[in-house]
């Protein structure tokens, strides 16, 4: 295949070897080559190529996703398409940007912050996630309860079906409602209906100031109660993240930052608008956490002290890489009012199958992160990884939870969207994949159940 | 058909009549049966008895609809769901409400104020509105600057399949990204992918308080500059309306507001939220209306009189119905920064074509509503409002606008929508439609362009 010239087409095994992983654990497959497309008509012109002649084709950003989307499990070709990477336009006066695929999280937040403007989307990935990944999977992120997911940023999309075929949907226009919502349909299509070759993302203004708390409790249950007595009150915070004890003691050794790693549980709570508020919100929020029993609570002097809290935060997947050789964070969701329940039953699953398991994540919208530390190598303690993770996703859907509140189904939860939706729910789905893709060659293997659910874990 | 016994079978003429229209003016067509189910396996019924007899099914809310969404244009089963009006679930632990399709939108509001709960979105017709109807038609309102349209608050959905299969789409997590987005695919398309038999609606916590006031301008220009600076300010208003001098002297006419009638336009201004901060919104934003040339600005003393000023804007298409005999309310919508230039350009298209327009609308969303004062009885009048508002269309799409911010494609607004996308986009959009509907029973003739544009106008 020399359509985009052998430059930026890549087929020595040396070459695709980076290509055939993510950053999801257990999953690996060789591309048969990587293309490089850098325009919306050579991703076409592949897209024609791989159509016509049958061949699987894998969309791809930094490889960063949690859950195997970008693994060429029937090998064919990967879209790499880092090299589009430009920021088309920020347009201020309508406060929009207007990206490439490629374009990463963090820089799309710096580009935009020159202007005083705030992209709210931060998936734990974001320094080197692209958008056109954050698109496709519909990523979430710590602002998730105030501000909402990336589908909720996404106003309009450029994209290439398989055909080759260049679609546009969605606008610049703050309300609009011609036609189908293409633009949501592909937004957590995780590359199996079309290519996202440009995408239009809705910007806020900065809020003007921020504060950052730590609340530690000797009991889960109070850290959830806390959780529920807050978004009562009624308080709604841009930020509201849990970690239980081992969570905890692995950041702190990573960190620094002088915790007791003795507790059951810590709750980070930021507010962020105009400082009044901020002020008023957090003393609310430290005061219910006090009520509810928490042994302390630590509000940030200052926007570096905040900061460092958030860091460790951030350090959460690092930090518990340098325990044990495979870590595999999953991401079950509950509805938050079922929190502290399913952390519960996530211990106890953990324990009975003898799983070392920390569980942090999104407390304000239920989106924990059970994240089992293991070494793959070992086929036994793998086996029974596998095993808690099914139990624990069956936990969720029993307390009226999902399966994947922020990473996408991708490989590892394809064989769990049985139990998640009825036969129906899923034909319907699949339909839909028909109607994009009538051939199956993109990104197959992805999102709907294999046949044969075991022969792929 | 006795599927559903005769009392919820309507086929006598007379009974009929009031289904064959809805709101929209110059649309009329007689239903076969009108049926009036009460479950989901009741609509699964009269879905299935379609499909096998090749009958077309109309979904129809309260009729309150501005494109002919429901009027049953190949005539058919017109099925009405204002009997499914059960108020299942407010969750307040996490925020949700769960209903049936019948509920009208003004009901669920009342509803969860009790709760000191919230759901923003509020069209036109809230107060006799369905929310089966705002879901089909994605309805917008006064408030989706701030708070966004009906698609930010549905999570999950019931509906039923032209096969008479349910699906489920969605849920209640706050976070839920487990295969592709039925759930906003099914949000405005206007009843013709799936009918809905029960929505999962999210709330907000209620505004602690609210502040509202009016400011008058000589000059067009100068209004809309006052909107872009309050945007870039950046004040993010709860409401941020617009009148022009047409409207402004038949809403004080029929309001008696005591406003001056003579000025060019009128900005209508709301901020929620904490006290401290609403006061300072609505002052920045009273100075920022002085600066730029208001001849009055009018803060309202109190919520009474900030609820008079709003329910004169929600006055405006009565007030403009005593005017003459028949009302065409359109929404052509431009990106926010266009505004100025959409409303001098409708001005021009009315003067040319001899037609009377009042335009008023969410200025700070774009979303206008040019509306033509005519009377449809004269064939001639009635051709020179159809030119203009081709030319109203035409505009809005050259500014980088959209042929509706609101109220749906429908019959209406289907001829445009060749202009408004690409054969590629629109041929996808038609992938879906046969995906879900192969047969092309659910309200047919919608959406989609007529093979001769001429035929339904």
């Amino acid at each position: 295949m020399h359509l985009l010239g052998p430059d930026r087409v890549l087929t020595h095994t040396a070459q695709l070897v980076p290509y055939s992983y993510d950053a999801t654990p257990f999953y690996q497959c060789m591309p048969q080559a990587v293309v490089r497309p850098v325009t919306a008509q050579e991703v076409a012109r592949v897209l024609r190529w791989c159509s016509a002649h049958g061949v699987p084709v894998v969309p791809r950003g930094s490889g960063s996703g949690l859950s195997g989307g970008a693994v060429p499990v029937e090998g064919g070709v990967v879209l790499d398409l880092k090299g589009m990477d430009r920021i088309l336009e920020i347009d201020r006066d309508n406060l929009t940007a207007t990206v490439e695929p490629g374009v990463t999280t963090l820089r799309l937040g710096e580009e935009v912050a020159r202007y005083g403007l705030f992209y709210p989307p931060d998936p734990g990935s974001y320094v080197v996630s692209t958008l056109g990944g954050n698109v496709a999977e519909c990523s979430g992120g710590m602002r998730g309860l105030k501000y909402g997911v990336t589908r909720d940023y996404v106003l309009a999309l450029e994209a290439v079906l398989p055909s080759g075929e260049i679609i546009h949907t969605g606008s610049k226009n703050a309300k609009d409602v011609a036609g189908y919502d293409l633009t949501r349909l592909l937004v957590g299509s995780e590359g199996t209906l079309a290519v996202i070759t440009q995408i239009t993302l809705r910007l806020l203004p900065k809020p003007e100031s921020r504060r950052t708390a730590l609340a530690l409790f000797d009991d889960m249950q109070q850290a959830a109660h806390a959780v529920s007595r807050i978004l009562q009150d009624p308080i709604v915070p841009a930020t509201l993240e849990f970690m239980d004890r081992t969570t905890l003691e692995v950041v702190e050794e990573f960190a620094h930052l002088g915790m007791p790693t003795d507790v059951e549980a810590l709750l980070l709570m930021q507010q962020d608008g105009p400082a009044p508020v901020v002020d008023r919100d957090m003393e609310r929020m430290a005061e219910i956490c006090r009520r509810e029993g928490a042994r302390q609570v630590r509000v940030a002097a200052d926007e570096e002290e905040g900061q460092r809290f958030l860091a460790a935060r951030r350090a959460t997947l690092p930090a518990l890489a340098r325990r044990r050789p495979t870590i595999v964070l999953e991401d079950a969701t509950v509805p938050r009012s079922r929190l502290a329940e399913m952390v519960g039953r996530i211990q106890d699953i953990a324990r009975r199958h003898g799983v070392q398991m920390a569980t942090f994540g999104h407390a304000g919208d239920g989106n924990l992160h059970p994240t089992a530390l293991a070494d793959g190598r070992d086929a036994q303690e793998r086996e029974r990884v596998q095993l808690a993770f099914a139990d624990i996703f069956q936990a969720a859907l029993d307390l009226g939870g999902t399966i994947t509140g922020e990473h996408g189904v991708g490989l590892a939860k394809a064989p769990y969207m049985v139990r998640r939706f009825d036969a129906a729910t899923l034909e319907a789905m699949r339909a839909v994949k028909r109607a994009f893709d009538p051939q199956g060659i993109l990104n197959p293997g992805k999102i709907f159940p294999p046949d044969h659910p075991e022969e792929r874990r």
